[in-house]
């Protein structure tokens, strides 16, 4: 997540640089034909307009879907917050308080839940967008994604024994498999008195709902802006991007009449156009940079450190010392 | 569902080919007629682009009911894969562990209700798609539907007992039933004392779920996109269809005025009133193929695949050897 | 609800003829005069264009409350499906199974319920169209509303005892009070120790469910799309479709010049006028055909179908006999 | 709420007349200039066209806003029906029956509550519309506001006894005050065993549902259309519709060129500019009078009626006799 | 919050006159070049159109989010009042009434708990606009923030013992141990004998839900409507802003033909290009203006109000006098 103002100016055409490139070529082109005489060329707008009005349709609907996306992952890593400290205060006070070592270890498996399951959602997926050459070049001068500089086993053996780590490391789902160790403890807990059945309900429910929230984020990360909506809208503003400088044409041909730059106005052709052009391609290419909010992208939702607040206020809530840092923002970019 | 970057050009053109020919038909007349000196048949462009206005809006429309219909099966799939996770650790630890047989029975008759379940979604309704030529085509290239490739019964024996098995299929809405099983065996369970009270309702709501999740399901599934809505954006994108090509007749009739096309650039209507209605048309095609999510077609939701990877979480909760492969996407299709 | 693939071309032309002579009509008037002479009766284009976006958005927006008035009353009553059937098997094996004569009473009590709901949402509202001419051509040459062709007490009898039918046919809102019945059947059983308080909750909180979609039902059917938006949108619509032959006059009349047609082009403005403001109306109409649900029009909730579909499945899980067939669609429309 | 098919025209004219009067008016202006001979004072049609975009997002925002802002107070209405009836029936069978006297002041408690809050949510607001000459015209020939024609002191002693009523007027908020004394009728009869641990937590969740519905009605009702969103939409049609005569002066002045008009036709900008800004403006105004829908206008929730409906439910509950009669529209309109 | 019937045009020409001055000098620029000779700057009106027609979604887009945070950020607020009436009620109700000690000192600590939250919810954030100088204007001359005149330890000190405000001072996130100083205390009265295990679960589950609110509104905080969206409305809007001047300047200097503003008219460019730019840039600033609900801006959610209609509610149904007076709007603001 960008954590800043905006982007700047420059980070932007930056980012944008390589399209920007291919727009003025595409612009060229045509203008360069129809300067050497083939005045034929030149594309009536309207028709260019009524494509130009469904690729707005198409470019907003596949924004706002993106939107959607992202916010409903925020949403879901919100949740994640409030459920977890709902379900530490429950835990800590069913099971007699800040000293018990029971309760140490169930909040350090939530712990490992957290992190197995950001690693998880950060690993790659063919659709998604991080190897872009646009990306790379913004991620590897304003950020690095934390999931990438270690491994899961080094960082789930923070919390978990060893024993239960070898066990988890051989799971298929392991974020589900802890919150089912964590089951099996409270069911085991119940059983020998140390919580009643209405504490265990409670309780239960809580692991529910971690897996539901779970789930929810897989959903997100497994399944991808429809494919065909996502091809179309691309195939669209393709033909939109190829119309727009020879629909131009004669508008600016004609712009010099009558005046010192006649018969070579229509060399502006090539800034504007591409400047329209670049407006609806990239308002296409931000929908599509937080159209998976867990790739690691610097608009993604930031589960790092949301993961790390979590086990803050969780250790705070048994007076520990020694607490971690919060993660902050470095070149106002926080994952 | 498409588990790739995109359907490529080559496969859109094949997918819409059938459409474009009849594009470029319905162009060719006027631009002939005109040809012949037919000059009349203009039509003006204004009336064309309010024309267009409506059909953006009737498509747009479609396109948004048609994501919304996806993205709600697709989250009803993930919300059973979430609730058959609780649902399995709950169950396990109330019934004393990895072991016991009758978790196990309980969890394959939940493989035997996802069969059922995905085995209903996917017989044919009179309003899909699958026996269009264009879907066809693509189907037999790209493809296959796994319940077309074998039988419910057959599937249904690997996780059912005999007599199970005969009296479900006796049954009108085999899902249904076998969830009302899972809830005779919880009853049995509590009245022998073999979970309490308090687990009985926790496990009871959890089939609850899952009879709302598959009641939702077959909402979309019998449900199809309003018919009234449906045929008014097909009879409206046909009304455009025919009007763009003799709209644009004295644009591209006066393109070449002075040129060396000069009475010839009539012809380029053809291509270009093609490309505009064709992009309309598309677009209207690649909402009716979201519309239906359980039809069987590239863009569903992959119930196969969401079904072995909930089997696969279960036995592996159990501890099982030999849990069967997740299912992967070929041909970048996955169902 | 219409179950095809498609309202046919004819259907369609039957249904809107009478709009399609008044707009037919309302060109010629115009047009007519503009051919005697009066040539400034032509309006300009511009302005009509903007009544035009006024009218496409305000039609839009009536579209859109209208589908999503008629999908949330599908959505209450595939819910309506859900909470029957876990309401079923959990009642069923609380009393200890398909042979208990209180279960069946109870299931034969929620099917009154269902009936005595279905004829109350079918009542006529003044603000409902089923006594628009076009409605009533079309229900009589395809299909019956089946809560017409009999009697609310005749249903109901086939599910309750003698007295309880007299009894609740003296109440104000039947279904209403059929849940409470079922509430106090609850209570007896719950009191004579026939099931426990656990059982009792849940089933108890099934009844408050079914009451909770009667009652958003009720809301649909009681609360009409605002008759502040649905006038607006009327008058505009009907100011636009009065301005659209008038703007289009000077078009037409300059389009056969230069042809054979000149002077006589003008009357291509009635077709394409009416075709033009034929959409829109088109559009608004089929829009007002959703908007109430319940009305028994032919895009109407299947509700009856519903019910029935509730029956066999409750039937089934008691392994009846002679379960009652489903309702299949007759000429494509189902109720 | 009104309850017919539509605001009939005359009804329409009459609302807007004082719009229509200063549309005539400022459409005047310019007209009477230019025929005077200030033929400069045209305003290009093209950047009001954009304007009129604009103003068409807005308004469109607005009213959108307004009719989510609508409909969500009637749904809250709706389920306060709706638990109401579950609570009615759930508090009359636990304890014991139609005859219970706790179950008769606690139904007529709940009746007081419901009057309670309908006395505060029509009590007026400095951003509501009543006090607006066309809101006032309009009721003082249509309708009254019951809550207006009574006291809620006069009101709530049908209900409460003496030292109840007294102790709950001099309360800040009575409606809450209410349900709180419930609550402490609900602890009472739980501690004399009068109802179980499970009846008391159904029932106490019914009284939680209904702070849960206040609660939501005073926060539409407290919480304007925001005066910056509200203020950018006053403002931009108010441009417009300044705009749109000057911008349509020289369309009607060629209007009448060639014909025996020329000269005069410039006097069909004043009847047709108002027209268009009339229809902007009209549309803007049936947004704003669904805006706040606890206001006591002629499209509010008609929440006096429903809390009769209730009543009207609840006491044919308990079998009484003399029921209240059902609440109907008069001229159409029913609060 | 704004809580009067608008901002007065002359608030809003005031807020907006930084931008106006600036509109109308990027509005001099061409009109002057071009009046000085350069007539070659003109620019085509129509891409300038389709740009506005893509500044009009990203901005409608801004906007509508912004309304939905504000609404969300609204509703969040609404459910907290109305879950401390339902837990104060059955707290007091749980533990025998009004007099009690514990009842006094757990409401305390809720009041402590809003406080906290509405200090930790007014902290500064980097892309919070108030510092802007228009916002900064309109603060001083209209109202102030209160958790900006007095420290949080101040205002905690009302409600908290020495002990727990120093241990609560001490704690990262003070709203959130406060709860969780809460659940300590009922785990304690359960453990006690002095509620139920029933009761206990009630007001468990009253605290999970203010962890979630809580958490709700610290997501809107901290969760900026995303940068990269921001950033491209930001970049497009300059982009329309820069072209419109150019795009008009051809259409000002032919209204003057052939009166005696000849060669005058250009100048009409500056406040009328002006005008456009300064209404589509508003409206943006409008959105802006809402899209952080919680920062201490004219159009916040009043949250100090609504913590201090809680304490009201609370108070009074502890028959307390003394009650503290409702916060009320100065010149029409309301924090």
């Amino acid at each position: 997540m960008h954590a800043g103002r905006r982007f700047t100016p420059v980070e932007f055409m930056k980012w944008t640089i390589r399209d920007t490139y291919w727009m003025l070529f595409l612009a060229t082109i045509p203008t360069l034909l129809y300067f050497l005489g083939l005045k034929f060329l030149t594309f009536p707008w309207q028709p260019t307009a009524i494509v130009g009005t469904a690729v707005a349709f198409i470019v907003g609907f596949k924004n706002n879907a993106s939107y959607n996306r992202l916010w409903e992952a925020r949403q879901i890593y919100g949740t994640i917050i409030n459920d977890s400290r709902s379900f530490a205060y429950t835990l800590r006070d069913a099971l007699g308080g800040k000293q018990s070592i029971v309760v140490k270890r169930m909040f350090y498996r939530h712990f490992g839940w957290l992190t197995a399951l950001r690693f998880q959602l950060r690993e790659p997926r063919v659709w998604e967008n991080m190897s872009d050459k646009r990306n790379e070049n913004f991620r590897s001068s304003h950020y690095e994604i934390p999931e990438t500089l270690t491994r899961v086993d080094i960082e789930l053996a923070k919390y978990l024994g060893q024993e239960e780590l070898s066990y988890i490391l051989s799971k298929k789902n392991r974020a589900t498999q802890l919150t089912a160790i964590q089951s099996e403890e409270l069911a085991a807990l119940r059983k020998d008195g140390l919580i009643n059945d209405f504490q265990w309900t409670q309780l239960q429910q809580g692991l529910m709902k971690f897996t539901d929230h779970q789930g929810k984020a897989e959903r997100i990360k497994n399944f991808p802006y429809p494919r065909n909506f996502s091809s179309i809208a691309t195939y669209l503003l393709f033909i939109f991007i190829i119309l727009v400088p020879f629909a131009l044409l004669r508008e600016f041909d004609r712009l010099g009449d009558g005046t010192f730059l006649q018969g070579y106005s229509i060399w502006l052709n090539i800034p504007f156009s591409a400047a329209i052009t670049w407006a609806f391609h990239t308002l296409d290419t931000v929908g599509e940079s937080s159209v998976n909010p867990f790739e690691g992208s610097a608009n993604d939702v930031p589960i790092t450190q949301i993961s790390r607040t979590i086990e803050i206020d969780m250790r705070d809530m048994l007076d520990e010392a020694n607490l971690p840092p919060a993660i902050v923002p470095k070149n106002n970019i926080v994952l």
